[in-house]
């Protein structure tokens, strides 16, 4: 999941959202909706032909790839979540294709506890409706990410990315993957 | 969405869930992560030959008809959540199937304000996870619900049924059917 | 299914693919692989805001609605057989935004013996691969089409435009648009 | 694909049916309908604990590991294929439990030509709809088998067994689990 992605976000929150404290204390309590996006590079027939990862820096200076991924607001739609994620990871250009069905690829249970399920997120229970989502436009890496990387499928999937993917989001990837028929 | 069904449960809540004045304070700032079955028969083919509705009358006295519906829990898995809302609607002998893939056939999205989507729940922002559940064990109405009738697809999507059903589980119902291909 | 599309194609057929009379035969002895497309337009966010609705004309001169369709040629992939089959029914420049999943919303079984399924083919057994294609550009219907009517989700769902759609495309259409959250 | 499985049943055939020399014929000029099984042991949440493979030997003595699979005849519904491919390869007890909805998790196009997609079937353009089914009986190999082995989503994913799977299936399997959440 993506740690810090929300926080310039939360100052502008309108009435009736959360603070970050409520948000804190919500985390230990309840799952909290997310989506999880995979922004691909489809071809004219709509075969997948590169997957953008992000490259992010921790605050312990490790080096991660990530998804797309935030939380759903109250009041917001599933599909305006995606929208409002996707610019904000790729930028205002990344031009996406918003799935026209809300059903997701998987939904990826990330628990505090790990070995639950195949994703851990040490923070909260979040649960992400995932989908994998083309995009047309120009990309680029924002805020808190150095770089943006397009990967063929195969160079996506290997292990030495798998390995710089954390809390299950390499496993997710490669069921957007399957999902879209270009597991290797 | 079910009014009451999660109340007698609430006071056997664990440490760490919601009590009931911190749950009523959520619903107001977050999406709540909601679980909806169709609980259905199959024959040997898997065709679904039934689908059970719920019949219910609430405070005001007004009947209606409801599919199983209720929230999943801080650090409880979607596939558990399903289990325990068929067992607390169609009792412990349902023996329900749950499917193998989390992928729902859709995400309902009940507003608190209506018309945003097809789905309405004037309590709280409600995301719900949608299944169809075949279940083959013997079933019966439990707590606060009236009765289980056994409709058949072409039933079920009947206007006089239809009108029963409120927040937009009338809508979600022939979408299940859409999906299993009994929409008629 | 389209009856007449096909034809002005087959004298291009190249060596492999089968003449029009080992085409009517292997109809009635093996299950016919199609493609079923309902092409929508939707907003930046995917939420479909129309559907587009081929009206024909047949040989007995009665008019008729109808999705994209057509059968998959051996040796073509399945989103290379939906490029081909938008294109040849609304036109070169309709810029399909073709799946990337192989995954269908639904599939459609056309038997030449009404009542089994929702669908229906005189002709042939047909089984379809099922698929919602967005299309960005300029949509003109071509060849035997009179029209090409863009209607919105409530439009193309009610009893008329309905009555106007044979062998189940009627279904096919409500259950794309149960699929996508736009089911009225 | 199962190259010998279904010879034993062709001589059954209704009028109408394909004899094996048209069949021949058919198989290079029309993609053949298939539908692919995953057979799979559920636990009472619907999680997959174990995957059934078929242990064969071919004419050439080389051991593979295979999934359920067979072709879709004429006049027969996907769902009636798939019940009689997993009781003609795990026996009549099998007591499949087969989806409600006919939408399968992937189309598989095995092409006669390597490389196109991730399948391949020397014999014929086949393409597959993959379903994963859980099976609540008693399993015995049948007719050409020589063994059905019960691995774990890992197991049935590593290295040693998917190197005895051919024509893409190891593929198809791992999709599958990638599909169910038990991608490792």
């Amino acid at each position: 999941m993506t740690d810090t992605a929300e926080f310039p976000r939360d100052s502008e929150h309108p009435a009736g959202w959360l603070s970050p404290a409520e948000l804190a204390q919500a985390r230990g309590r309840l799952p909290i909706l997310y989506v999880d996006a995979v922004p691909v590079r489809v071809d004219d027939s709509g075969d997948v032909v590169a997957v953008a990862l992000l490259l992010r820096v921790n605050a312990e200076g490790i080096m991660s790839r990530a998804l797309v991924s935030g939380r759903v607001m109250y009041h917001e739609r599933v599909r305006d979540a995606l929208v409002r994620h996707v610019e904000k990871d790729l930028g205002p250009m990344a031009l996406p294709q918003i799935p026209a069905s809300p059903q997701p690829f998987t939904v990826a249970e990330y628990f505090p506890t790990p070995g639950i399920t195949s994703y851990h997120d040490a923070r909260q229970h979040a649960v992400a409706l995932a989908y994998v989502v083309p995009v047309a436009g120009d990309c680029r890496p924002q805020q808190d990410a150095l770089d943006l990387a397009w990967l063929t499928p195969e160079e996506a999937c290997a292990d030495d990315v798998q390995l710089e993917m954390h809390g299950g989001q390499g496993v997710l990837l490669r069921q957007a993957m399957a999902h879209v028929g270009r597991l290797p």
